[in-house]
């Protein structure tokens, strides 16, 4: 579940090891480039967390932050 | 299943899209440099073919393919 | 120096360790997905060899190959 | 540079584009899975920030800190 305020979405995701974790990360970054739109995220070994909010309107949640949220957890 | 002849292991591995296919190379290349063992592997769009053998033992399979085979069958 | 022939661009890299090799291929996985144009591509150890083709064209060099071929070399 | 603090060794790197600072990722990830000892790390488009503890010492900065931090300065 993302939390959204009118700033950013945010996730936390959890993964086995870092080798999951990383492979999760190729996959959203991969989607991120296709969409030009990348997030802020901050791993450590296991962990994912991931604040989606678009720059270029201001650092406020909008429809690209959504698709991308949507997209990345197709991709969990 | 891996096809096994005297000089190598073979495996044919097959994904939904690229995304997937080069997610798992980046798990496998994970383990593979870990192992200090690497795969010859070919990949096209969703799909990635793997050979295993050991060339510092004159090209043939040995223990560690059989290891390395074993973990990226758990990668999947 | 790409080898061009009716059916394919072909070029092999070399690179100093597998870590380099792969960390390259990421590079042009990325470019690949965003131009949903993607490579055949043989990777052991610290080579990397790539076929360029356009399948939807009946496997001849198209503009597409030209432009990937471009986008890798910039990458290296 | 790394700045050092009891508690950890931070730095800061910035690269031309979201592909080539998810490369440089891809380098750091395979070093760190390597010698099992992985960072906290935060990025945003073309930045990489890393910061180095080493959670079993109790979070303070240890000799193994400091042998990723040089690994990851020669990947750049």
């Amino acid at each position: 579940m993302w939390k959204e305020t009118k700033e950013e979405l945010y996730k936390r995701f959890e993964f086995t090891n870092f080798i999951e974790a990383f492979s999760f990360m190729t996959r959203v970054g991969m989607v991120a480039e296709k969409m030009n739109h990348h997030p802020k995220w901050l791993n450590v070994y296991n962990t994912v967390e991931i604040w989606l909010s678009t720059h270029d309107a201001g650092n406020i949640v909008t429809e690209k932050d959504k698709i991308l949220a949507q997209h990345i957890d197709e991709l969990i």
